[in-house]
C-alpha cells in the first residue's frame, strides 16, 4: 500500500503519570488507529503510515506541565467522512484524561470534500441585503407556547427588523407545536412581515427528527421557503444535519446542545474554537451559535475570541461563517459585543427581548437601533 | 394544555458558586426546557408543567459538597425521540460545570417506545446455543490490513470457538478495505468456519457510513447474514444506528468512541452506567462495549460494576443486555473478569489474542478454555 497525504492534529497533553511525554504521544498514535501494541503492528502497516506519527513535541510555558504534540494521520483513513474523522482524532482517547485538541489542520482536498458553509458570511448578507453591521437574531420561545403565539412572535420580530429568527432549540416535533404546523405558520408570519417591510428576515427552524423523519423535515422546511436549518450536530448525528441541509439547499445554523463536556475541563476535550468553530464550519455551518462569556455559561472571553477567529479566518477554499454569541446576551451588552466581535457576527438575544417589551416589534426595534448606534459610534470614534 | 406523565433525572450537583442549591436546581429546570427567566414564563406554561420540576434535594455525605437533585420533566416533551431526550436531560447544561447525571427513570410508556434490545442476553444466547458461561469476543484488526488477512483472522477465531467477532471500530469504508468487500469476505470466512465446527459464531461489522450511506450498509450486512451491527452512537448520531439495526433485524453492539468527555470528570457529564448502560440499553444495545478498569482507560471498578448492573437489572419491559468489558483485557485476567462480571457478560480481548499466538485459532482456543476453567473453578468452589 503506497503512502498518502496526511493531516495534522495538535493535542495539548497534560500527563497524568510520570511516563515521558513521548510515551503519551505514542499511545495516541496507536490508540486512534491500529489499537494494538506497537510490537504487534505488521511491518507493512508501519511502512504505509497507517499508524499516527508524532511530528513535533513542544513543552508549554511554565507553570503549565503540558506539552503540545502534533500528530499526523493518513487523510484517506478518514475517507472524507465526519464519523470517521471524529473517530480518528478523538475516538477512544476521549475516554482518557489530559488530552485537549487545540488545532486541526486538514488537507486542501479534505477541506474541499467536507465543503464548508454553502452561503457563508457573504452569501447570507447578500440574501439579507444587510452590510456594514452585525446581524440581529432571536429565538422564538418558550417550549409549550401555541403555534399561533409562536407565529405572532416571529411576525413581530420580523416587522421590527430582525435579520434572523430561529426556533428555540427545544422546539422539535411535540404534539403541542407539531413540526409541520409550526414551520408553516412561523414562515408564513415572517413572509407576511417581509412583504410589509420590504426586508428579508430569514427563518431557521429547529430540525431534529429521528433518522426516519429528518430528511422529510428538511425537505418540508425548504418547500415552505425557510432560509436555513437550525441543527444540533451532537443530538442528531455529527454529519446528519450538514448533509441534509446541503442536499436541500438550506443555510446552516449550528447549536451547541450536548457538546459541553468537551469544554468544561481545560485539560481534556476539544476547544470551543476547534469543535464549534473549525469543525462545524468545515462541515458546513454558516452560523455557529455559542454561549458567550458574561452570560449564563462558562466560556472565557479568550475562548469566544478564538472561536470567532476559527469561523472567519482564511481556510483553503472554505468560506467564512458567522460566529453567533448567545446565552444570556442583552441589549445593554451590544456595545461590548460590537467591540468584541466586530461586524461579521450574528448577535443572538432571546429571553432579554421578551423582557424588554411584551411587544416583539418594539424589542426588535430596540435591538436593531442599539446595533446601529454601536456601529456608528464605533466608526465615528475611529 | 392538560398536564402529562413525567420522567425523572437525578443530577449530582457540585455548586461552583455560593448560591443555594435550590437556585442551581431551578437553573436546570428552566435551562433545559423554556430557556427564559422564570418571571418571563407565561402562567399557562407553568401550569402545564412544561418547566422542569425539582422533586427532591438530598445533600451527599461529607466531605462531598454535592447534592443529589431529582428533577422531573413532562414525558411528552421528549416525543419518544432520542435527540429530544438527550437535549432535555443534558443539552445546554452540558456547557456548565458540576452537573452529573447519576440516574435516569423513564416512564413505562417511554421504555416501551424506545424499545430496548431486540434480542437481549437470552436472545443472543439462543442464537449461539451457549449457556452457563460468559461469551468470548474479539475484534479483527488492525486498520489497514487487507480484506483477505482480516477474513483469515475471522475464520481462525471462529474455528477456535469464539462466540462473537467484531470489526475493530476504526474499520469503516476505507479504500484499502472497502465496506462491502470486507463484510462479505469476513462473514463468508465465519460461515465456512461455522459449517466445520457446527457452532454459530456471530459477526458484528462496524457500520458508520455517512447519512446517505448507512442505511444501505445496514441492509447489506443483513443480506450477507451478519448477526448484528457494531455502532458508535456518538459518531453516527445517537439514534441512527439503533433505528436502522431495528429496521433491518440486526442485533446491536455499541462502542463508546467519542463519548469519553462525559466520564473523565467525576463532577460533570453522564456516568458510564447511565450513558453506556441505561441509555444505550433502552435505545437498543444488546451488547455494550466499555473500557474495563485495569486496562488502558480510566474507568474505576465501581463504575464498571454500575454499568454492568445498568445493562442487566430489571427495567420495565426492556430486556437485559450484555456488558462487554474491553480495552486492554488479557487471557490472564479472565478469572478476575468472571469474578467481577459473572456469566452474563461478553469478554472482549483484542490485541492480547494476537500476542498470544500468530495463529488466531490457537489464541481463540486458549481464550475459551480459560473461560471454561474459570467458570468451572468458580462453580466447584461454590
Amino acid at each position: 500500500m503506497p503512502s498518502a497525504p496526511r493531516f495534522h492534529i495538535l493535542y495539548r497533553i497534560t500527563p497524568d503519570d510520570s511516563r515521558p511525554i513521548e510515551a503519551h504521544a505514542k499511545d495516541i498514535c496507536l490508540e486512534e488507529t491500529v489499537e494494538i501494541p506497537g510490537d504487534c503492528v505488521p511491518p507493512a502497516i508501519w511502512e504505509a503510515g497507517i499508524v499516527g506519527q508524532v511530528e513535533a513535541i513542544t513543552p508549554c510555558a511554565p507553570p503549565s506541565r503540558a506539552f503540545d504534540v502534533a500528530i499526523s494521520y493518513r487523510a484517506d483513513i478518514t475517507n472524507d467522512s465526519i464519523p470517521n474523522l471524529l473517530n480518528i482524532i478523538f475516538g477512544n482517547i476521549s475516554i482518557r484524561r489530559g488530552i485537549k485538541i487545540i488545532d486541526i489542520r486538514l488537507t486542501p482536498d479534505q477541506l474541499r470534500a467536507f465543503g464548508g458553509p454553502r452561503f457563508g458570511t457573504a452569501g447570507l448578507r447578500a440574501a439579507l441585503g444587510v452590510h456594514g453591521r452585525p446581524l440581529a437574531a432571536t429565538a422564538i420561545k418558550p417550549l409549550g407556547l401555541s403555534v399561533q403565539a409562536l407565529a405572532r412572535l416571529a411576525g413581530g420580530y420580523a416587522l421590527g427588523g430582525l435579520d434572523v429568527i430561529k426556533d428555540d432549540h427545544g422546539l422539535m416535533d411535540q404534539h403541542f407545536h407539531p413540526f409541520q404546523e409550526r414551520v408553516a405558520r412561523v414562515q408564513e408570519a415572517i413572509r407576511n412581515a417581509n412583504a410589509k417591510t420590504g426586508r428579508k428576515t430569514l427563518y431557521f427552524p429547529m430540525i431534529a427528527g429521528r433518522f426516519d423523519q429528518i430528511e422529510a423535515q428538511m425537505d418540508y422546511a425548504r418547500a415552505e421557503g425557510c432560509a436555513g436549518a437550525l441543527i444540533a450536530p451532537m443530538l442528531i448525528g455529527p454529519d446528519t444535519g450538514f448533509h441534509l441541509a446541503r442536499k436541500y439547499g438550506l443555510a446552516v445554523m449550528t447549536h451547541p446542545s450536548f457538546t459541553g463536556t468537551h469544554f468544561h475541563d481545560p485539560e481534556h476535550g476539544i476547544t470551543p474554537a476547534m469543535l464549534l468553530g473549525r469543525l462545524f464550519r468545515v462541515f458546513g455551518a454558516d452560523i455557529s451559535v455559542f454561549p458567550n462569556a458574561g452570560g449564563r455559561f462558562t466560556f472565557t472571553p479568550d475562548e469566544c475570541q478564538d472561536l470567532a477567529v476559527a469561523m472567519r479566518e482564511p481556510l483553503g477554499d472554505v468560506k467564512p461563517g458567522f460566529p453567533s454569541p448567545a446565552g444570556g446576551m442583552t441589549i445593554e451588552k451590544i456595545d461590548s459585543l460590537v467591540a468584541a466581535f466586530g461586524d461579521d457576527a450574528v448577535f443572538l438575544i432571546g429571553g432579554a427581548l421578551m423582557r424588554h417589551s411584551p411587544d416583539p416589534e418594539i424589542g426588535a426595534r430596540a435591538f436593531i437601533t442599539a446595533i446601529e448606534q454601536a456601529v456608528s459610534g464605533g466608526k465615528a470614534a475611529e
